[in-house]
């Protein structure tokens, strides 16, 4: 397997382009388009949040129903609690899409992010669909990866190339943050392309592994959307053999994908709204993984952990009181906290060890800050990714304008 | 029922005092004694964390045997995650106390609050125990709440008089905040004093229940503290009549002790670290009021929903997202959110209302900010008292030195 370049337009057929229609003030680009030459499988993975932007119920419901051929993307109106009128809306948008590129507007999905309970400004999206269909190319992948940016500060996609037999198979990706991103769904947009053959069950199957072991451990501030769209698109024209059974050939593909989504899940915290450090969250041996989880995600949201990271302070104390928040069993008298690279053990069977202080702050001035627990209370395990809580976030929020 | 002075000095036969010791390098006074003239009953809410501080061992353990006479309070240093010797020093430092009160060390209760997993200086309070027990005074009932702060930016304290039959009967209270202040439990440190006469069954059936509407229902940062306490002392000194059934005179000294309950509780929301706005979250008609609980902390703890406060930007959609991703059944196409004192309806069965902008923009300039959620899905309601996210939240978390 290699990196190649092309984001989500390196797989043979996927084509993207992106204009501004004017619902961002900044003119920046706010509505983009991705184009599958032949229909493709679509699999998906959504927001949990019992609110739903509108944009996410029509495509819900599509792509399960039929193979999907194109998805178009606006930024800067989620499209939610906005009532029936959001539904129309989207079928308008979709609707005209279909027709400039000739094909049943069933096979155009939608993605939305951006402002919460206000009308979209269809008119203004129509006007601008026929160029953005009329501009589609092979070599907008990155233009598209920047369409969908909201407050991130830079473009996230990757691609690669491995072989099944002796075809060259492609995969990419795009994703954007960076506020909103809670762990317990796929995060706010990411869409995947690949030109493999593969069976319908088997590529659901991969990207609901994928998605949970990746988008799904991430946290920026614990905060659930309401457009968390994850979507692949796979057309099969790299004309491998069918990918049917979990042989070698999936497993590559699976490993493929596992490698796009766990860069592109990560660049999402390393750009979460003002992070300055990675925080890597390793929970082991929990009664089960669902305990681990849960230890993991109240770490990974503790506002002190983050901040206390944030001011590279090595106060591991606050580890510990989110650890036993976290609303699962823990003997506190068995409990490890183990700290950086080099694993140093700061509590041991709940214990302060007096670890060197030099020592520790040396690894809370890293840009990457790993946390290890240990548990002692059964075989389960669940690592998270998120980062720290800064002025920055605080400004960046409080300072938004709806 | 009348508000005096003195604070939990207030109550007849109730003395304090207060010292510095040194375990804070500022100097200030970081030890401090509660003292009654008689043993007194008391009862206790402790924190749920799994990881608690040695000093909540302790005091659990004796506060359910024996009645209590007096609690020594040191700010500081947690005395958590030290192993035994966390036990051995809160015994140490209980019977030196007890020893200098001439009364059993067992009616010695202790309560902590500081740095986790540093042991404790126990030579340095030791020397400084002699002190605190000669100053003791009726008159040293605001010293105290002073002492016991940490990043508290004022003192809080409060004492009510009210009759029961002829008696006149006094109850005050003392707390402090202002970070690791979570839902799920007591808060920090609070105590109360009373001369009045209860069994101790109502005594502790009316604090359980006051506490769990009182201080279970304020957040600064969702973070669980390990060292939360709260007690209340009754000495029965005002010879009134005794409290032993549901009567009048029960229901008095309930709204008493409710009554100075809320207010220390908001005034640790109020004095929240970084916090410019107070926030009162109601949640009706959900179908229980476990949910409706659920919902109210998933508000209270939002970062989204918290800064864009902080801004002051009406942006309600966040609370719309919050609601839905509270992990309780929610029909979207029947909430209704309601802002502000004038009650303006934002969201009207899961669609935006189009308020006025103008108006919406005047109620988040306030400083209180009132937000009503109906679910519409049964009859549970909770109410949740919360504060802004601010830069300075994350200033005073970031550079708190260890």
């Amino acid at each position: 397997m290699k990196i190649i370049k092309g984001g989500i337009t390196a797989p043979k057929g996927f084509l993207a382009s992106s204009v501004s229609c004017g619902i961002k003030e900044s003119g920046r680009d706010d509505l983009a388009l991705l184009y599958s030459e032949l229909p493709a499988l679509g699999a998906g993975v959504f927001t949990t949040n019992r609110i739903e932007s509108e944009s996410v119920v029509v495509t819900k419901r599509r792509i399960k129903r039929v193979t999907a051929q194109a998805i178009i993307v606006n930024s800067g109106n989620a499209n939610c609690c906005v009532g029936d009128k959001g539904i129309k809306d989207a079928e308008t948008i979709t609707g005209l899409t279909g027709k400039y590129l000739g094909i049943d507007e069933d096979r155009v999905l939608i993605a939305s992010t951006g402002v919460i309970g206000r009308p979209m400004t269809v008119e203004k999206i129509k006007r601008k669909i026929p160029r953005l269909v009329r501009n589609l190319s092979s070599k907008n992948g990155t233009r598209f990866s920047r369409a969908i940016m909201t407050t991130d500060t830079f473009n996230k996609e990757l691609a690669v190339e491995f072989n099944i037999g002796q075809r060259k198979v492609r995969l990419g990706g795009a994703a954007k943050g960076a506020g909103m991103i809670s762990p317990e769904m796929a995060t706010m947009l990411a869409f995947f392309t690949t030109d493999a053959e593969i069976e319908r069950g088997f590529l659901e199957e991969a990207f609901k592994d994928v998605i949970a072991d990746s988008f799904n451990c991430i946290s920026v501030d614990g905060d659930m959307s309401t457009n968390d769209t994850a979507i692949i698109f796979a057309n099969g024209l790299a004309e491998n053999r069918l990918i049917n059974k979990k042989d070698s050939s999936y497993k590559k593909f699976f490993s493929a994908l596992k490698f796009v989504a766990e860069y592109l899940a990560k660049l999402i915290v390393k750009d979460g709204e003002g992070a300055k450090k990675f925080i890597e969250i390793f929970v082991e041996n929990a009664k089960d993984s669902f305990d681990a989880r849960k230890v993991a995600r109240r770490i990974a949201n503790s506002n002190l952990v983050k901040t206390m990271i944030a001011g590279g302070d090595p106060n591991w104390g606050r580890i510990a009181a989110a650890c036993g928040s976290a609303g699962v069993e823990i003997n506190a008298n068995r409990l490890n906290i183990y700290l950086g690279q080099k694993d140093i053990c700061v509590l041991r069977n709940g214990k302060a060890t007096n670890a060197d202080r030099k020592l520790l702050e040396d690894i809370f001035k890293k840009r990457d800050i790993l946390i290890r627990i240990d548990l002692k209370m059964g075989k389960g395990s669940a690592k998270m990714w998120t980062c720290d809580l800064t002025e920055e976030y605080v400004r960046i929020n409080a300072e938004y304008e709806s």
